[in-house]
């Protein structure tokens, strides 16, 4: 049975996923909703709202069980498909992302990377290789890679993207400042690294006034 | 007069935000809250009551006027407050955020960065100075800082925070995996890079179900 789940909410899954991870880590093993409102500025009456959308997890006047809540929505995320991901472009933004620890701790794998440059390419960031871009179409498809993540400057954006749906991809995460035409089957998903510095622009402004 | 606007809305704004920007870069003067729903997967009625909540910028059958909304939202966001930055912690990361030019297109300015190998410690990027960690309280008085941007291994991340509040920053955008502890006072945002990816996840889980 497929529920209908809100884009807004589902938005604020991975959110909550995280939050109960840390939860997890210190201990928890339980968490009201009004804990959880207070730790991601939303309000209790909006958390109950999500969390009832796809399940029943809480008890009332106890709150959540943080385990069981993480599994399903881990599950409802998709975290058990064991991801393959490419990095196109190891410039400073791609080489942090090879080398964050979460993602393979999340079940996603970084398979493959890839750059124009050749004082790069056949090295290796944690054990994956650095392809040259070139090679971009036969690495693909021979490794299975489900999602490429674009780190490459704006210009270049549009031609990664069509190379990698080209070679078979299901998905995009875009760091790129540009807006990237794909396919309607394509999920593309763009990171906007000034959003979370806008939400410290705002809470600080509604401080000094 | 101050209005009390949501969490919830308040983390869309940023999103919002861009979006405008996207649009307006296209050449659009309109946008209805159906498309901007479509752009962002949010329902057009949540859009329309996020966007009324900060006062009237659509007309009913026309759409929102992109750069009159654009402007009152940055202004909501306190983008006119030109806030000075800090990065501590010139890995992969912490170079990127230095290089990432939207950050100064939105007012934001990069005064200093702060790194303790003696590597990196007296070069520039993009005209900006890495200085030694140790002189982190003097430099952030001096420079007037207001936000410290945390990049630096988890295990470091809560004495370099410590440091920053220690020396008056008002704001700490943290991109260390791991749940700072800091003074009411300090408003705090953690970014999280598996959100976006988990995201993804998501849609791509329902298109195979």
């Amino acid at each position: 049975m497929k529920k209908y789940i809100s884009g807004a909410t589902i938005d604020r899954l991975p959110i909550y996923l995280r939050t109960l991870q840390l939860a997890e880590e210190e201990g928890k093993m339980i968490i009201s909703s009004e804990e959880l409102g207070r730790r991601l500025d939303i309000t209790p009456e909006q958390i109950r709202k999500d969390l009832t959308s796809f399940g029943q997890f809480g008890r009332k006047g106890i709150g959540y069980f943080v385990a069981e809540l993480k599994n399903h929505i881990g599950k409802i995320l998709g975290l058990d498909n064991h991801w393959r991901l490419a990095i196109i472009g190891v410039g400073h933004l791609g080489a942090a992302l090879a080398n964050y620890e979460n993602f393979t701790s999340l079940g996603f794998e970084i398979s493959a990377l890839f750059d124009i440059d050749e004082r790069v390419t056949g090295y290796e960031i944690n054990g994956v290789k650095i392809y040259d871009l070139r090679k971009l179409d036969s690495v693909v498809k021979r490794k299975n890679i489900d999602i490429g993540i674009i780190t490459v400057p704006a210009v270049d954006a549009q031609e990664v993207a069509d190379m990698l749906i080209q070679a078979g991809v299901k998905g995009i995460w875009n760091f790129a400042p540009v807006k990237l035409n794909v396919p309607r089957n394509i999920k593309l998903v763009n990171e906007d690294l000034t959003v979370g510095l806008n939400a410290l622009s705002y809470h600080l402004t509604q401080e000094s006034n």
